[in-house]
């Protein structure tokens, strides 16, 4: 039986070992602390990701290894690729794991994104904030997620609180100005990229954000054909140009009808988690078969999903449960103020009956604001 | 957080786990081996069902407890129910267990029942033989199931052999001798009720066994309307009577358009492993949400479906899962001859594709003969 070594035993490895154990398979999960949520449903090794002995252990216990967690350090990654199959491959890792690369490689590829410019002193912040113009946004090249190591520059007056903020991480993770885009929408192409090169986008997914994190989805997005399309064709430029295997997501601004590219996440993905009851195969389930070599499962969808993300701590369960199609996922984490501890998918046939279905949850749940966005474009045009 | 204990750690176990972890459940299962392939997603107690110091442990555990098997000693599951509390009830277990005692209330309820008699000596069963006719077939009441402890009498003259061959088990486990039903199809209602009594069954489903084990189920089965509403009447007022909490499965015959109960299974059922993909909520998470006392999940299907069992081995997972509704179940088990191993679902919008599907994957596997009565029946009238 093959035993899958997930790094990170978070939420994303979880869901992993929940959707794809019917493939027949086990899981070792690997994280830093001893109550990863994962570790309720799959074995747990407990250790630093620089630990040899626990990198160790941890390869002599699987036949392949995957990811929860991007920002385990390319060299531990690469020690691991050299004594197990490890997918997808550091390489494709690295980009997305710094993103000055990942930009650079965006443009090679001819998808448009916003401007930006590597910044590595406080003077070379002054002249990028001279050539990119405000509103821009300082964010370290790398280790950031979900809002976390950015600034936000309204002015040239902000340049020396930038700095002070996130200078002193310049030497060691690096620094990134990128021109602040005013979208009309935010996108996300969640896709699977087979060992063979065969790439399956799940539908358009349009996300919401709130301080920098996800709070809700929807897929299919109600948008243009055409732009559905490009959507798709940069993530199989870029998913080939990496020669990806597995699940990623394509973050997309959408401007005036144009995309511009914001950022790649090497693994399943938030605005992706509708795809458990919203799609034929799930992206946890189809991320397992592309790291085990096995046929794809198909990514249509079933009807129209909402995901509602739950931060900081869970709702009453109620609410989505009365709903016929309210799908309720606690990931077991305790509470605590900004933590992803879970979310609700509400599917339906119809957009009406969604947006009605969102309304009714949105009131009993006090979360107006989390629903509105999400009625509003569902009822609109 | 809530933890459910679960006696016996087989398939159901395990996918109860995998489907109803997302409601934020911990599971702990009891099983007599230390192999059973739930355990591979779920802390596991090994013990005897009679063992107190290991139901001791478990009842000290968890917050709930419920079965993957009805043969659990009706009074180990009572011992736990006056420590915590269990669902389904030891009584509606108790009769669930007993054929003469689930027979006897199909009729009571005027539910329609093959001609039966309970056998205690070879007198007794020449005598029941001679008021029931040929064919018929002895059985032993308790512990029964997938077709073992039975014995089919062609005529009087097997009254001998039938002895030999569960005539010892008499005064342990009991006998019954039921009238063969020359049935035109096997069905049965999946249904779930909840603590408040709310009943929801799952669309009725046609099922084929081959050597007394289920092969193939299909659902919706297709019958008239009219054959579903009765098939729900008979297990609604089944599960009122026993005031049944969580999922069930009644098992019917039809002859000449008419229902007979066979046997009702006090749990999930193998004839509702569909419903993980081919309804709106599975039987899985719905029997976790009916034993927390949480709202029930929508029954509705989605589409058309089959499940094929692999028995004794699991055949080659790519054809499955090369078909766009393909999903793929391996319980992790170790082959061996006549064991549930796993199970495939193929869905579908629309009966044509799927019986299309069906053929496909019956060549490819060189199962024809598995797949052609539902082929048949989705082709047929």
């Amino acid at each position: 039986m093959t035993t899958v070594g997930i790094l990170g035993g978070g939420q994303l490895a979880r869901m992993m070992a929940l959707s794809a154990a019917p493939l027949g398979l086990r899981f070792l999960v690997m994280d830093t602390v001893a109550d990863a949520c994962a570790g309720q449903f799959a074995p747990l090794i407990v250790g630093d990701w620089r630990d040899e002995a626990a990198l160790s252990e941890f390869a002599s216990k699987v036949d392949v290894v995957t990811f929860d967690f991007e920002n385990v350090p390319a060299e531990s990654a690469q020690w691991l690729a050299e004594r197990v199959p490890v997918f997808p491959s550091p390489r494709a890792l690295a980009v997305a794991q710094d993103r000055l690369a990942e930009k650079t490689l965006f443009c090679e590829l001819g998808i448009p994104v916003p401007p930006f410019a590597a910044v590595d002193s406080r003077e070379g912040l002054e002249q990028a904030v001279a050539t990119i113009g405000t509103p821009c946004i300082l964010k370290t090249r790398r280790l950031g997620y979900d809002g976390k190591g950015q600034f936000r520059l309204r002015s040239d007056a902000d340049i020396g609180a930038a700095w002070d903020a996130l200078g002193a991480q310049a030497p060691k993770v690096g620094l990134i100005l990128e021109g602040f885009v005013a979208f009309e929408r935010e996108l996300s192409v969640v896709a699977v990229r087979g060992r063979d090169g065969e790439f399956r986008p799940w539908s358009l997914t349009e996300n919401w954000h709130v301080d920098g994190v996800l709070s809700a989805s929807l897929a299919p997005a109600r948008v243009e054909p055409e732009l559905q399309a490009a959507a798709f064709r940069h993530a199989r430029q870029l998913a080939k140009a990496l020669d990806y295997v597995g699940v990623f997501a394509l973050e997309l601004f959408c401007r005036n009808g144009e995309l511009l590219a914001n950022e790649l996440a090497p693994r399943v993905h938030n605005s992706g988690h509708w795809s458990i009851e919203g799609a034929e195969t799930s992206q946890f389930q189809n991320h397992l078969r592309a790291v085990l070599g096995l046929p794809l499962g198909d990514t249509r969808n079933l009807g129209h999903a909402c995901m509602l993300n739950w931060i900081g701590e869970m709702p009453d369960a109620g609410a989505v449960l009365g709903e016929a199609g309210g799908h309720w996922h606690d990931y077991g984490k305790s509470p605590r103020a900004g933590r992803k501890v879970g979310h609700a998918t509400l599917r339906s046939d119809s957009q009406a009956e969604l947006a009605d279905a969102l309304v009714r949850v949105g009131a009993a749940l006090g979360r107006e604001a989390q629903v509105a966005p999400v009625v509003e474009r569902l009822r609109g045009r």
